[in-house]
């Protein structure tokens, strides 16, 4: 069965797509062939394994741009804002890859793992610079005022974001993390853009400030519930049991939820997880105590919780037309996604 | 003797260094105060070492408030401006120094020799998010279209020096390099802020289109020259002779003006240089050669050329006054320099 967003992203995304070809075709980078082509490669559009599995959803820009429509805005004016947060997201991943030494992205090797740590930092600052010169393009759109509250915005989250990742980089050195630090660490990491995402796509749609706020408090807890619900995938996803394709988080050490929860039952798995590093043929077993101590049924409660949370959200905004229906089922099929 | 543009610098110091405080005080920061001390160690506020001396001479923002005032502009109005090309050269050092190896700056540990390379890709982001922050408060001195003008130069400015860095990194696998390619990657690396610096603060002074080129492109000669002067302290330099505090460039291998020069004399040293690394102990002997060979001279030759140019174009600004006379002052003496 087709979702009723379909349409809407079928729609949206190639002129999205067209929009940061362009930003990133721009001349200046053409002086520099050799770091065009990292970023060309980044995006899913050149290199082998190019295509659309290796551009990922876009599911950022796709938000923004699907808020704008629902409070009745022109997406064709946000577009500039869509494309910015989907390069801001991108720099991110080019960077967090190096952070984590992750090899492989969207079934391909990492740039880093591909030209080095050198060229990876530095092609991931360029996608950064590249994110505010599409941002920049709202000055064609917007009036100044909307502009100047969309790059404050825009800052703001660029901050966040490395806050959260400051955050989950210390972690790493700890064995034991608080539930409240792990909800600081998420808030910045992956709720902070998201949240922007929909904030922006109100604000440039021309809605108030309470329906502005309102789609923001929506981001907030969809970014906090998208995070639960790849926690959980980590763990008790297919991916992670069979280790086909990834490795368990409990196997990396990841500060997740299940494990946050896990450690305050102080039960066998906290004991376990006390003692050191857990090894690849241990992970199904720790996974299964997790559910025998009851943590993957808080886990999604979690889940479920933040799910209301961000349809009651939608509520409040007092809306009713067939975006909102579309946004509606975006949230529910984001939280029981299966990867 | 104090020169002329010393107490130009003492005036814009102090507000200078209030305005970079207050950016890196911005509330979110406060939220991250792990990542916000690795911000404030890196500028120097902070930490073992911190002083005047870990701050460096903040002269790019200074050559752009200069530049202001010499067309008779309120260097008050351009601080913003100020902050940011300072915060974009100090995000470039944090990721530069990653990407180099380079254990010191300026006298103290660099960031990821204190905190590791993964938490200092992530600061070295968050320094260019504030970047844009501090240019964002030009929205309040200069009007709309002012302030389009400046981001998008700014903008620009972070595409080519990713660039040039780009070219920099991807030079290290080759032995040799081009006089054409050693030009087009120092424009970017090291002329392209600089060149800003001289523009922004030309047109936030409210310049017109032609003096704006010609201190534009009077940045373009500084920034080259101070390359060139710096490749020349890279080797015959009395650190670099001595290698009390550096090493030469010599033995990091780096594709620098001499070298370059020295390569197409095709004499002893270019023998020497294509059969493989440099040892510490050869450093000096090379050098001498590549005053024999005349390469010492021809790289002199090139500065002076360089400083010719730079003096023509503030000449065609036909502008007479102080700052003018504290301009030239400061372009001589960054080119007599002996660090």
């Amino acid at each position: 069965m087709m979702s009723t967003f379909t349409p809407f992203f079928s729609r949206y995304r190639p002129q999205l797509e067209a929009l940061l070809q362009e930003i990133l075709d721009y001349p200046i980078l053409k002086d520099y062939p050799g770091m065009a082509a990292i970023l060309r490669y980044h995006m899913g559009w050149e290199g082998e394994g190019a295509g659309q599995a290796a551009q990922g959803k876009r599911l950022r820009p796709m938000l923004l741009l699907l808020v704008t429509e629902a409070v009745g805005g022109d997406w064709g004016k946000a577009l500039p804002a869509a494309a910015a947060v989907e390069l801001l997201h991108n720099f991110s991943l080019i960077h967090d890859d190096i952070e984590d030494r992750s090899p492989m992205r969207r079934g391909r090797p990492t740039v880093w793992a591909r030209w080095g740590e050198a060229q990876a930092i530095n092609a991931g600052d360029a996608m950064f610079a590249a994110a505010f010169m599409a941002l920049s393009r709202l000055q064609q759109t917007l009036s100044p005022n909307a502009y100047f509250r969309s790059q404050a915005l825009f800052i703001e989250t660029c901050l966040r974001l490395t806050g959260g990742q400051h955050l989950d980089i210390a972690f790493e050195q700890d064995r034991e993390i608080s539930f409240e630090h792990y909800w600081t660490m998420i808030a910045g990491k992956t709720a902070a853009l998201i949240q922007t995402c929909a904030h922006l796509g109100a604000l440039i749609g021309g809605a108030e400030e309470s329906v502005q706020h309102a789609f923001a408090s929506y981001g907030n807890a969809l970014g906090l519930c998208f995070q639960v619900v790849d926690d959980w995938l980590g763990i008790w996803g297919s991916a992670a049991l069979t280790g086909k394709s990834t490795e368990s988080d409990l196997v990396s050490g990841k500060k997740t939820l299940p494990v946050v929860l896990g450690l305050a039952r102080n039960g066998r798995f906290a004991q376990r997880w006390r003692e050191g590093q857990i090894q690849p043929h241990e992970a199904s077993v720790l996974a299964q105590w997790l559910i025998e101590e009851g943590v993957q049924h808080q886990t999604e409660l979690e889940a479920d919780r933040l799910t209301r949370e961000a349809l009651e959200w939608l509520e409040r905004t007092e809306l009713e037309n067939e975006v909102m229906v579309a946004l509606r089922e975006l949230t529910h099929s984001l939280l029981s996604r299966q990867q």
